[in-house]
């Protein structure tokens, strides 16, 4: 019912009010509660789980995402892990980002603030409960969170047990809000919370974003999708060209910052193309070309219109020739989901053209997309990518979930 | 027609990939020759306003609102002033935001760049289209300008100036789209333009800029609304009082920053209220008390529920008696608009608590509230206060602008 979104919106909103001034000591103490709440409730949360799994298989819910609903032993260990780790990170609330003393003698401080009340709206992985939550304590924001329904027992359970934890702790309880009725109304009625909500960040598949950026009246942070090239310039070494692609394909091919498309320069494919192709195909990656690489690799399956703006998250590579650097830019800049870009060059012109022109939030000159990351960058954690321009761009570390604010002290000072 | 909107839409994100790489100095050298070019088509622009202002009086609008539509031969002058002061200010484009050196030697640079294309939506004013088509091309920016049917023809006449001063420039001429049509329908279509608009900013009243927020799928700026509160604690000064409430009051009753509520200690209220209110009352202020105040003060009117959450923006002001001040603070979260917040008292302590809890973009201990305001922070120029906590915050400057974008150097790193 949406009356339970409101209720929790109004519980988390009036407990936000508390937390600006919360030391970063207090909230690293309920944070360890948490972490140590979790091994206790071990056997609970499981059986919570085992629930899901079985709800799952009986409604026929593939592997993989049985996999993913899963917990075991290991799983709320590197749970425990996360917070620890979230625990060590410096707290940003509090740093002042600007002084300005007026000739009156004003003094302005602005200062980062927490955001207020955070919404995640997320699908099927229960870990994501455990980081957001965490997260959000650590820079003094309280939390919405709506899960999915396939998870809900494992939630509940959860968030039962950071309720137990926060008790003890200097942290409100009513931070953490979980909405338990995962129907279609209560994920509209978060759309539209606007009283209680300061931003919404949904975490999931291409569909979900979507719909949340489409119907969600609150402010909402875009993370995720990725469809990322890799332009070859003519200059290009071949063995770094193959290193490079090889990496960004295989290391992982089910993630956001995996390549999905090459673009190559013609007289670069002429002489190095097979060569490339064929190392891929010893990989089992599909090729889908256009028509000149088809022509020239008959092992490639002709590219759609579709193609060029899928991004495949598998074993599939689509493979496009160009006559010029601007060709490739064009094309990024038309199908591109302003994730990760690369180029693959000799030439330092051409780079830095690149880098200037192809609009998205990483770009990148003979390296491998796959290091668009939290962690790689050394943020420690990460709430998501994000894909928009406003607020937070790229990998969202804590500073991602705070807000400014400007302090202002006078001594009766009035406007002339 | 929506076809407008996605045409010219199409024509500004084009525009836009060409813009992150201008030069400082070519966006001055633009902006001058807007200036000069405004000043020799005088005579057209006020022959366009003339359309305008005939057809205002015809359809009955007010005379305030007339006014707000009228251009001369000052307020042309007063574009061309302002043009030259956002010359002035520095370019926040190319800042180095952050640098991290990995240790594989992957080296990652976050570089300011503009946001892309922003959307303007507003009422009224003509000088909105110089102030904010000046401010988007100095960050870099593409704009899309939707004013109001009651200036059509000074918008036409406006941007026909940017078009013809842009020709001879190397900002390209397609930086700046006016959507002509000023039918519902062409506003809608700019709600939904995700994939030409980085951001969509409403300046007007209070229902416009509701509007958007409540149906653009695009990113929003919230800007504008300020139901702005003075709490005068149980220690403070009297005189101090006195002058930072008339100063907030009366300097100028109808902006967004002007206060429209006090909240009284009851004992400070007990002592000096009267006083206070006679004051008001000389300055031809009309209080709106609660029924405490009334039963003190019988020239008060008795205020409504409504009361305390009105932003009048004239000669009125709410007066309501607290009992201490986590009353006030409540208060403040519960009926504010998060602008500008302020505490009068002589008790540090006090002010602390107050400043971290209540929930607003500004701040103020003794001092008023007018303060808060682009050129008073000496920004120079501004876009629009910021009342939501997303990416902005307070008076925007330049920077508000821009977003952020990773540069990545590799020398064919690829992640382990």
């Amino acid at each position: 019912m949406a009356n339970e979104v409101l209720e929790k919106g109004r519980l988390a909103k009036r407990a936000s009010y508390k937390m600006p001034s919360l030391r970063t000591e207090d909230k690293n103490v309920a944070l360890e509660r948490i972490a140590k709440q979790l091994l206790e409730d071990e056997g609970e949360i499981l059986q919570a789980n085992q629930v899901d799994l079985e709800a799952g298989r009986k409604n026929g819910l593939s592997e993989a995402v049985l996999d993913r609903i899963m917990l075991n032993s290991d799983r709320i260990k590197a749970m425990v892990e996360g917070i620890r780790q979230v625990i060590e990170l410096q707290d940003p609330i509090g740093d002042v980002l600007e002084t300005i003393t007026k000739e009156n003698g004003l003094y302005i401080e602005k200062r980062r603030v927490p955001i207020g009340v955070i919404g995640m709206i997320y699908e099927a992985r229960p870990n994501v409960t455990i980081d957001a939550a965490t997260l959000a304590l650590k820079t003094g924001n309280a939390i919405i969170l709506r899960g999915s329904s396939s998870a809900k027992s494992s939630n509940i359970a959860l968030v039962k047990s950071i309720h137990t934890a926060l008790e003890n702790s200097r942290v409100p309880v009513n931070a953490v809000q979980l909405i338990e009725d995962t129907s279609r109304e209560t994920a509209k009625a978060l759309f539209q919370l606007n009283e209680y909500l300061d931003v919404l960040i949904p975490r999931g598949g291409k569909n979900l974003i979507q719909t949340v950026v489409r119907e969600a009246s609150v402010p909402v942070i875009e993370t995720g999708a990725g469809n990322c090239h890799i332009y070859i310039d003519e200059s290009a070494k071949p063995s770094m060209v193959e290193e490079v692609v090889l990496n960004a394909k295989l290391q992982r091919p089910s993630v956001c910052n995996a390549v999905e498309s090459l673009l190559i320069h013609e007289n670069w494919f002429h002489n190095f193309g097979r060569q490339l192709l064929d190392k891929l195909a010893q990989h089992q990656v599909t090729i889908h070309g256009d028509e000149q690489v088809k022509a020239a690799y008959s092992d490639a399956v002709l590219a759609t219109e579709e193609d060029w703006a899928t991004e495949y998250l598998s074993l599939d590579l689509s493979v496009k020739l160009v006559n010029n650097m601007e060709e490739a830019i064009e094309h990024i800049n038309t199908y591109g989901t302003n994730h990760s870009e690369a180029i693959i060059t000799e030439n330092e012109k051409n780079a830095n053209t690149f880098l200037q022109n192809v609009d998205a939030a990483a770009v990148y000159h003979n390296a491998s997309t796959r290091f668009t990351d939290g962690f790689e960058f050394g943020y420690g954690a990460e709430i998501g990518i994000s894909t928009q321009k406003l607020h937070a761009r790229g990998p969202m570390g804590l500073p991602a979930l705070t807000s400014s604010k400007f302090f202002i002290k006078g001594t009766g000072h009035v406007r002339q």
